[in-house]
Parts: C-alpha cells; structure tokens; sequence
C-alpha cells in the first residue's frame, strides 16, 4: 500500500501551543500533537509539518509543496482572518487543502468569524482542539 | 462496551439530498448517508435520526434530546444562518452538538458564509459532503 | 388541450386577507381570490391551493410539488424577506416558480424592500393586489 | 364585573424556563409563571395560555385570538429579533399586545438588542424575569 | 369602446434589445417588442413608444405626458438604480405608472437588486422577458 | 412597615410633559405623574422626583443618590440614544434601577430604537405613557 | 451702479413647480419665482435663468457661465444627492456658487439629507419654498 | 408697527468667535455680530440673545421662549451632529425655528456633514460667516 | 499596413482640461492631449474623438461605435464612479475598452477611489495626466 | 526656576474614582491622585483640578483656561467618544493637551474604542491608572 | 545616453506565474516577463527584478532602492488589498512609483477592488497581463 | 538594585525614521532614540532593541521574549491596525507590553485611527514623538 504524502502546516503563535494559554488552547505541544497525528495515520499517510510565524514562509512552503505532497491540512491561525496571499498560494497550486482552527472561531470574538483561507479550502473544520488535525486529515483523504 | 446514544439532525431542504443538485451536495440519499453513518459507528455510537423542515420541530426535537442523546450533530441548512431560536435550544440543553455542512460554506454566496447555531456547538465542520457527517460524529465522541 | 397543473403558495398572514387591513391589502379573501384565480385560467391550468404561516410546512409543499406541478406561484408574504430555506427548497426543485406580492414592497418600509426568495423564482411581480396573482399565472405559464 | 379574556403567548424555548439555564432566566417552570400569574389578575383576567416552538403555531395562534380575547402578551424568545410575519400578525389582528421578555436585552449579545415584533405592539417590558409578565398585563388592562 | 392613450418607456441600452447579449436579454428587438405589445392591446390601447438613453430626455417625456396619457409603462433599466430625478418626475405627473425590467434583477449583480425609481410606481414586474412588458400594461389598464 | 426611599429622575425636555405634544405624550403634566405615582406606592414607596434638561445635572444626581436611596426608576427621555456618560453614572452607583419611556421607543424614528442607557440598568420598559413609570416602580421593587 | 451677472440654475422636475405637488414645494410656478427673483434684485443683479431636467445640460450651462457671470444660485433638485459631476462642473469654473432648495432636505426621505453638490458651493440654503432664492442671492452678492 | 420678538440662540464655543480661529469662523466677535444683527432689523424684530456652552441650558433657553418669542433663529455648533435633545426642545414648543452655521459643514470633516436638530426646523442655512445669521433671521420673518 | 480605427470618449467636465484647475490636471487642453494622440499613434490608429457634459449622449455614441471602431478608450470623469449604464453600454457594445484617468483616483475622495465602469473594461490606467491617454491606446492596441 | 501653570481637568463620573468600582478604575480618589501628580510636579508645574459631569461646564473651563495656563491634560471619561464639541474647545483655545484614560479603551466595549476628543489634542495615554496622568503631565510639558 | 535604474517589484503568488492558473494571469513566467520587459526599455533603463511572498522583505527591498534607484514598479499582488506598511514604505523613500496588476483587479471579487498600496504611487494600471508591467515602466519614465 | 530586562520592538519602516519624512516623524534616527532610551533608564533597565520590518520576525522575537524580559514597549508601525497575529504573539507570552506610537493616530487617515494589537497590551501612548517610549518604559515598569 502506498503511503500518501501530505503537508501540515501551522501559522503565527502555534509554536507556542502547550506552553502557553492552555485554557483556550490545551495543554498539548505541537510537536506532541504532530507526532500523535504521524503516529495515527502510520499506515496512511507520510505527514511533513512546517510552522512559522511568517506569513511570507507559510506562502513560500504551499509552494515548495507542489509535486510534493498530494494533500495539505493548515492551521493559518490568525492569519485565516486577513491574509489574501495565503488563501491565492493555496488556489494557485490547486492541491487539496483542508483548513482547520484548535478553537471554535464561531464563539470567540468577532474578528474571528470569518476565514478569508477558506474559500481555497476544500472545507473547514473548528472548535475540536487537538482533535480538528485528525479529523481534518480524515477529511482530507478522500479528496486525494 | 455501552454504546452512546446520539442524534443526527438535519434541517431544511436535506430531505431531498441525492434527489435534486447532485453537483452541489453530492448524489446520495439522507437515508443512505444516515445508514452508512450508523454502520460506521456501529460499535460505538446507537444514531437516532431526525430531518424536518419545520425550524419549529427542530426546536422540539433538540429539547426531546434531553436525557435520552448524550451527543448531537446537526446539519441545520440554511437554518444555520437565520435562527436564533435553534441556537438557543441547543445552548439550552448543553447537549455537546457539532454543527456540519456538507458544503464549504465560506465558499458560496455571502450569506452563507455565516452560522448563528455554530456559536453554541463545540465546533463546526464543512466541505466535505457525506462525510461531514463522519467527521462530526467522530468530532463528539470524545466530548461525551 | 391538457391544462397544466400548478400551485398557488401563500405564506403567512395571507389567510386573512380581505378581514383585515383592507386598506394595506384589499377587500377581497383568499378563498375569492383563488376561485377567481382558477377562474380566469379555467381552461388552461388547474391550480392547487396552498396557504400556511409555518415557513416549513411551506417548504413541506413545495417538495411535494415535484412530479405534481408543473409551475408554482409563491406569495411567500414576511417570509420572502427573511427565508433562506424557502428559497432553496425552490431551487432545489426547479420547478419553474414566480414571485408576487399583493403590495409594492418597494414603497413600504425598509426591512420589505428586498426579497431572498426572487432569486430562486423567474421574477417578481408586486404592487397590483389580488390581480398580481392573475399576472403571475400568466408570468408562468410560457415557462412550462 | 367582567373579566377580560386574555392570551399569554411564549414563543421557542420558553418551555425549559425552571429546567435549563436558571442563571440567566430564573428557576420557576413555565407552568408556575402561568399558574402565578392567573392567580395575581384572578379577578380581572381569564387568561389562556399558549407556548410554542413553531413560528407558524404562533401566528396560527394570533389568528385564533380574533374575536375571542381582547389583549396579548407575548414573549417571543429569540422570535423578536427575526420574525417579520409574527410581528405582522399582530399588526393583522389589532388586538393590544405587550411585548415582554424574561431578561434585558439590551445587556446581552448585540443581536438580541433589537426587536421586530416591538413596532407593532403596545409597548415593551424585559429584564423583570417572571415579573415581565404580570408587568404586561397590567400594561395590557388599560387598553382594553 | 375608447382606447386608453399609454407611453412606455424605454431607458438606457434598450435600443440594443435582440442586437446584443441575446443570452442575457432575448432576440426580439425593441421595435418588435413594441409592435407585439400594441399589437396585444390593440382593442384597449393606444401606445406612444419612446426610449432614450439620456436620464433628462426620459424625465423630459414623463413630463410631456402630462394631459395626454393616462398610464405609463417604465424599464428604466440601469437609472432604476441610480435616478431619483425619475423616481420624482412620476411621482410630479402622479400619472399610474408601473416598472418593468426584462431580467430578473433580484438574481443578478448586488448593484441591481433594488429600485429607487419602484417607489413612485404602482409596482415592478421582472424577470419575463419581452412578456413583462406585456404583464405590465395589463397591471396598468384596471388603474386607470 | 418601612418604606423605601426611590428616586425618579425625568430628563430632557419632560418639563413639558402634558403641555405640548400631547398626540404623542398624552396631557398629564409630569407633576401629575410623579404626584399619582406618590399616591399609588403611598405605603411602600418615598418617593424623591428630579428632572433636568441637563445631561451633568442628571449624572450629579445620580451621584447624590448613592447611600440616600435605595432604587432609581428613570425616563432619560433623548440622552437613552445618545449618554454613554449617564449609563456610566448608574453603573457606577450600583443603585438597582430601571429605564421607562412614555412612547415606544420601537415604533417611532430610527435613532429611538436603541438605548445605552439600558444595560446598565435592571431592563427597560416603554410605550404606556404615565403608566410606565407605575409599572417601573413596581419593576423595581423586588430587586431592593 | 454696475449691476452683477448673475446665473440662476434650476435641475430636474423643476418645471413643473406650481403645477404639481403644491403641498410639497409651494404653489408658485417657476416662470414666477424667477420674476419675483429678478424684480427683488432689479437695482443689484442682472439675472440669467436656466432649467433642465438633463444633468449634462445642466454642466453645459455651468461652463458656459465662465466670463459671462460671476456668481450663480443652483437648485440641484434631486442632482444634489448623486451628481459628482456637477459638483465637479461648480469646482472647475470656480464661479461663487450658493446651492438651493425649496424643501427642508433633512426633514425629508433618507436619500435626500446628503448633498454632493454643496462641498464646492460657498454653502446651502433649504427649506423656505421660493425664498430659499432669495435668499440665495442675498447670500451670494458679498461674495462677488 | 409691531416688532415681532425673536430669539438668537448660539452653542458651544461662539463665544470664542472673533477671539479665535478667525481663518475658519471670521473674525468678529459674537457680539458685534449680535449688534449688527439687531441693527439690521431694528424695524422689525427685538431680538434676544443667548449663548451657553451647556446643551442643557440651551434646552432650558428653548423652553423659557415659549409664549415669549414668535421665532428661534439657532446655531447649535457641535451640538447640531449629536443632540437629540435640543430637536426635540425645539419640536416640543413649535415655535418657528431655523439653523443656521457659519461654515458651509458640507466642506468639513465627515461627522459635521449631518444635522440632528435641522429635522425640527424650517429649514437650514449655512457658509455664509456672519451672514447666516442675517439670512437666518429673513428666513423666518414670513414664518411668523 | 491597416490603421485601426479608435474611439477616445471623454466624460463630464474634461472640456475644460487646461483651461481650468491645472494644478489637478495640467495645463493642456482637451483638444491639444487629442493632437498629440493622434500624432503619438498615426501610423497604427485612426482616432476618433468624442466629448460630452451628457451622461446618455455618451450611450449614444458608444452605441454608434458598433461596427465603425475596433476599440475605445474611455476617461469617464465623475461618471465612472456613479454610472452603471455607461458601464452597460460597454459591456452590450463588446468593443475592447480601456478606462483612463488623469488623476490618482486612489489618492483622492473616497468616493473617487472605485470605478462601475472599470468592471466592463479590459483594465484601468490612472494617475499619469495626458499620458494616461497614450497609455490607454497603447494598451487597447493588442485586445483589437 | 518658572513653574508651569497647567489644568488638569476631569469629565463624567470620575469623582467617583476610588470609591466605586475599584476593580476597573483602581482605589485611589481623585483627589489623591490630583494631591500626588502635583506633589510629583511640584518643581515643575502650578496644577489646576477641576472636574464636571457637564459637558457644558468642561468647555467653559477650557476656554476660562485661555491665557491662564500654557497646558492641558484631560480625562474626557465618556465624553472622549461622543463630544465633538469638548474636541473643538480644545482647538479653538489652541492650548496643548493630553488626553488620557485610567483603563486600556481598546480592551473595553466596542463603543468606547475611540476618541473623538484625540484628534485635537497632541496625543493619547491610556491603560495606566493614575499613572496615565503623570505620564500625561511629562508628556505635556516639552510642549510648552 | 545614460540609462535610468528602475526597481521591479513582485509580491506574493506571482512567482507561479505562467506555471499556474493561466486561464487567469496568462501563460508567461515572471522570468520569461522579467526577461522581455529589460529587452523592450534595454536603451532607456536597467532593471532590478525582486520578488517575493515576504511582506517584510519587500518592504526591505523597498528600502534599499533608496539612492539606487530612480523609479519602481510594484505588483504586490494580494498585499495590494491588505498592506499598510508597503504603502507606508514606498511613500518613506519617496521614490517616483507605478502600482500594476495582471488581472482588472475590478472585475473580480468585491476584496480585490481596492487598492491601500496606490495611494502611495503616482497611479495604477491593471488589467492587461503582462503588458502591464511595460506600460508600467513607460508611464514611470517621465516622472524621473 | 538589580535592573529590569526590557525589550524595546519597532515594526515596519521605522529603521527609517529621522532619514525619511522628519515633518512627520522628526530627525532623531532610531539609534539616537535607542540609545537616549537606554542612557534615560540606565539605572532601572537594561534594554534590548529589536526592529523588523517583517511581522512574522517581530512575533518570533515576542516569543523569544519569553523567559528573557520582564516587559516590552512595542511601536508596531503600520501592523498595529492590521495584524491579529501580533495581538496574539504578545496575548501569548503574557509579558506586559505598552503600545507606543510617534504621531498621534487619532489626528491621522481614517485607518489609522484603530489598534488591534493595543487590545493585548497594558495601554497605548501615541503623538509625542521619541518621547513616546520614555514615557512607555516608564508606564512599564510598575507592572513588572
């Protein structure tokens, strides 16, 4: 069975997960979510993770993923709410992206409610914690 | 192992899903969507379904929920962007509910791309047809 | 000469035209309206009837409509201005359908003067009270 | 001396008042606010209650009071803030009608800040709780 | 039997009518049109035609038919949207006028989805094509 | 039995209460209102009346009212739409108080439909001319 | 004693005053408000009338003023509200301009209390039937 | 003859006038612009002259003109874009009222192009420095 | 080598280029920016030029452009941002357009700082003066 | 040395300070805080206090501080987002003026995240407590 | 002749171009563009090309044309829409700028018709593929 | 006495300050104004000093903060009114954080007058030039 190859990505402050704010974000740490994440889909997907605070690296990596990678699930963070440039890398290389947020946007402040990422988006899943990386990988394969 | 009791609520217009626009929400029948759901989770979760166009009996429904469902999703339709009646009846219970979609709704017409009920759910997931669904139900069963 | 079957929909506070502000609507009931209605098209249309104020027994009968009717004619009343669901249960039948009002929505307060559900239907027709009904079969008719 | 027939209407959810949520409107059942209040107005009012979750029961029901009660109270639930046709019934019908409702809403989420039904009624009580209640009816007597 | 005297009205771009965009607007050119419509009202009325892509002259025209029409029939086309001078010329002669528009413009871009010049109107019918001038003279004949 | 200390306070231009405009505001003068409500609360009510034109005047008084009374019953009249400065002074107080207007403030212009006043007071009530300030007292009553 | 060439400029519908809707803008017709006009003025001004219902005209006119006129008094009728282009006309020739109304525009309609017009007149003047001209002038003179 | 009694009402800061920013507002005080006033209608009006900083006082003056004046000519300032209160003072009395303003508010920041109190009055003038007054004063003579 | 025939239409007050405010638009005349236009392009285009104050006499020449030109160049002043039927016009014409400024519309009024027009052409130049114009031919040149 | 004299000059409820709502506003009282910034100043500057609930009596001290003082710090409380005419006593007097907050504005509700009174003093300190008014003094005196 | 230094400047996206979504920018590398615009000004100017999906790097890049470059053309792409600090870089170095798009940034979505960058640059040309980026560099040339 | 770590962060274009534009933002460059900072606060505070003109590197340098200093000054330039990222970036840390701004943003284009990131920070100082982050530190240090 082939493996597919898929990127996971993570915006501004996500580095900081686990260390800081776990009331709102829980007390996991990224590299404790990406490795339970690689370890839940062993059988089905090689996961390549990348964070970065810079909007112009998360841009530079959707890029570096055409013909790379068949699938990608983002966490743009706050980047969802305002950045154009984000949501047009992803239309430009046209590979199946899946957009997912740790909180429920919907139920935070107002600025939050809406994703401008996501209309490049196959779909958007929210408000599941660690859990949205899961379910959005799951979401993701069927479009592979 | 004790199964969860869990609801499935479908809101206006899902009724004819598979029937009428294919090239919108897909090609299968509420029925099929719901038995596949119900076989996926077979070991899990015992799935009692219901669909109404009525936001009324909705309303009714969610409340008939309490102490019988330990979980909700709801695909609400077009519901999810006028009522704020079902988003009441939901925060009411504290029934944990995850609203779903089965298209991208940050995709469409402006005015879908907003939901009332999701500011009372765990979370939101949508974009990924039939298997919104799914996602949802796997989504709740750890909140439970 | 087959007579096209079709539906006359009317949403709510529609049952009492003619008892009450007659000066806003006209003297005449539904019940006149629509004998005069089947009347006037006696020989090329047999019309259905169909009055409730439930937004979703509304959508109930229009997707009763498929394979019954081969056109509609919807006066859907407050709800033309608040009914995403209306809307899509017409679309999702594309039986062709068209608007009226008996008053011109566009002389009367603010929150009146637009309509969600034309833009699902051929078009809308206000303004002319009971006989907006008679230009709204007409409306329909070459579309069938 | 004549007792006025009156209607106490409760719009979505107001059946749980007692059961959910007691922080925010109260732990007195819905029954016990009627009962209460049938019992303060015992030599003035025959009341006659009515709660629904359904939109289209409450206009249904406005319809009904026609000639049988001579003022309304109503709390509309989350109804007051998008139902058009509920408002128009009222206006239809000319029966007095005070609006009330359990909280103030002018301290809760933006959304619940306005009211479309308040245009076509006598007046507006919120934030007394229970209280609102029997504050509408002796709002109601003098215009009856 | 007398005939009525009428003006219809045609604003800017009509002239074009079945030369151009026939997908958007029909293949019936605007003197067919209007050769059509005196044509069906041959035995109740007499049409004076005029069409002008100048906002004054169509202001110009309303004004003459002062003391020699008694309704009018108006597609104002783009100036429905933007031209309160003409809202108030019909308004100023207080001759019944109705508005027609070929599209339904409740289904296209935001910018044509209301009317300025429909409030000193009868009302508005759209969306039928050629017919909706057709519909729109019958609205007119019983105001007059 | 104890009575409790209340204060009414009136604001802009309710001097003229009964001497201009009675159409809207009915004929009482205010010191017949405030002298019926003295005599209606007579055994449970000391009543202190204040009314001023004056924005800073009402706040000083609200200010003096702290540890002399132990509820405020106020008809900020205009300064509700606009006084972010007198819904300040209330919350400042932490005196239990509650916001009445003689009109329905949801059945006239616009700019009357919101107040800021009110969240910082109890609720609000509005539309029964002097009986709102009967109504307002018996409001507040039980919260002291 | 050199009288001052002055232009007075009318817009749309402007010529029908004293004929139609007297209640709204006076009984007076435009052929007599413009000899009053000039016979108030007769030792001070030398005026020029103008009229048209066609914005271009109207820009034509305010062209041709250059050298020929030195101050003008412009009724923009229902051009003030959506004329950029005839504000830009006043600004380019750079004549002393005093924009007038017979109506009180902000005791009007919504659409009618803004004016695009007057931020390149030396100010506006509404509200006082066919003395607003007068006044007009009487403003412009000290400017001249 | 009789003069009739008028009274010259003047908002915040116009005590400054003349003192300072004489760029913006000219440079005569407020009250040579008073005497010149008076001197202007010596023969036909006794005028009185209030200024205040307080918008209630300002309220408290309108009040006090009733059965004293037959006429209010009034610069509100500032108070013209936020006061609500002082057009419902000058509503309130009914006595003839006109705005006025030194500056064309047309030509200035965004928040001074609207006029609350201008919707009670006959009418508004303003661009004219001193002037305004002068017309002002003209404006409301035939009013009386 | 065949020369294409152009149209250059100039909108409201671009008749006075160079003869007003040329600190805003420069010192050449309209006449003398089409010498040098034709002279800059004489061995590829025959230009055609046309200027007018008239919102509908530009209609009627674009209209007249169907089958004599190959491609127009428009600066429609004022009109671009308030004239839907000159964009209309363009688009039932499909003649390759191009829309050109003198001005930075971007770095002026906000109500300068969008174009309805822009959306019927193949692009927008702004900001360069004259050379907007040759700019503009330049452009339009490969679209023939 | 010469000491400045300078005014320190306190809105709406703030005379409260340190007696209500001590979680917001902290507990000292105004006049420790004034007894403490001048005890800080006292090599430097001469200090003013005043305090008003009346925005009327704020602008009267403002212009009473013409010529007496060489500088300003005020703390507009709720006037900061809704006087327009404190905004423009400041710059007619010209004086240069802090404005400064005891609590961080933009954390707090919508409507008072902004300052209308800002943009005619020299800048704007917020979010410190009685700090803010030192930090406003040593802000303001490079200025003199 | 010596020949001018011009900075080229790409942001975001637009190293795909020619690679991806052709249908939309055309099918021209940026290299294949870079490559043809230096040989079509190769006798009037040496061009610097600089792309990259950093905001801060073009900001940077910005920044270090100061006293190397006589003049920039700047796409940048989707921060066009979004950045502040490129629009605040660009007008810092005061070196002459031309904004140019691809795509009629006008005929696309609503977010997109909009441009924070321009406001800085002498204009804006869009629309005309890869054209733009010469019609670019020849409306630059000019103003060095 | 042992001295405070603080971090002193300058966003985009500021590296420019005292070269480029000293009427807007004076002629001390950077440096001095670092250096001026360190040397006020040598006793108290040893500061770190970080610019970028990318905001991806202003949040990692936030994060980098963590652990290192007690505090941080931020003059986030232009991504003070759009990056939700780096409110977050500093909401995160929790370090306390003063906002600063050269100019005073009240007094600037309309969008600047807004900080998102201010509502993360302890308060905001803005319009008196470099003295703006001495006065920032100095707001700092109690809360540390």
């Amino acid at each position: 069975m082939i493996k597919h190859a898929l990127a996971v990505i993570n915006g501004p402050n996500l580095n900081l997960l686990g260390l800081r704010e776990p009331h709102l974000y829980g007390n996991k740490t990224l590299a404790i979510i990406c490795a339970d994440l690689q370890q839940e889909f062993i059988s089905q997907a090689e996961l390549t993770f990348f964070q970065s605070n810079h909007e112009g690296a998360i841009i530079d990596f959707i890029h570096a993923c055409l013909g790379k990678v068949s699938g990608m699930v983002i966490n743009p963070g706050a980047y969802a709410h305002t950045s154009i440039a984000i949501r047009d890398a992803i239309a430009a290389t046209a590979i199946p992206c899946v957009e997912v947020h740790l909180s429920n946007i919907f139920a935070r402040e107002n600025f939050r409610q809406e994703s401008i990422v996501a209309s490049s988006c196959l779909g958007l899943i929210c408000g599941f914690g660690a859990q949205s990386y899961s379910l959005g990988v799951r979401a993701l394969l069927p479009h592979i």
